[in-house]
């Protein structure tokens, strides 16, 4: 059993929004899965909560992070624009860091847990 | 108007525990307070609430991370254990480090904001 705490990092900007590993989860999703609601799915999300997510991120940013698709045999999907692409790319960056350069401090509060506490169900 | 993101970091445990900001707070409090109750109220949070993340702590941690202290005109009081000013350090260094380190990755997403988007109530 292993005590390794995982990072996870929360962006809180001033206009309101907070941009974390929900929000970063989601957009992975939608560029592999290419649609918000199968993307939405894979997250056990509904559809209303995915969509109202990529609502809420792309009005925050100057371009949008997600754009629907047209066409294909499924009627159209979704993908990351290149703003999208950006803001997930520095942010897997920060958390990539934190896991690389954090190690130290990470290990000094692992050290200091109890050692036979049993994982939670 | 700043859109610096104010990064907030959360720390999961295996075995469940998670490990954030509120608890980092209310730790910095207990410590200039001296009292879990005053704590709570200086964050809004009710006396059981305070108590029960300090049970939580306490209890996935070989050592308290508070403790009680006796005595006093006010009937005691509580305050950071050794091993409590070690984790909380610890934590408060590594996000230090993100704000410190990360500056461009920040900076890149901040600059994709939308500029003129009002300040949420």
């Amino acid at each position: 059993m292993t005590h390794d705490p995982r990072p996870s990092l929360r962006l809180h900007f001033t206009q309101g929004l907070t941009f974390g590993r929900g929000k970063a989860d989601l957009l992975d999703q939608i560029a592999s899965e290419g649609s918000i609601s199968a993307a939405g799915r894979k997250m056990g999300m509904s559809y209303r909560r995915a969509w109202s997510l990529v609502e809420e991120m792309n009005a925050a940013f100057a371009q949008p992070l997600v754009e629907s698709v047209r066409g294909g045999p499924g009627g159209g999907g979704a993908q990351l624009t290149e703003t999208g692409r950006a803001v997930l790319e520095s942010y897997r960056a920060v958390v990539q860091a934190i896991n690389a350069d954090q190690g130290d401090h990470l290990a000094t509060i692992r050290a200091l847990l109890k050692s036979d506490m049993p994982e939670r169900k």
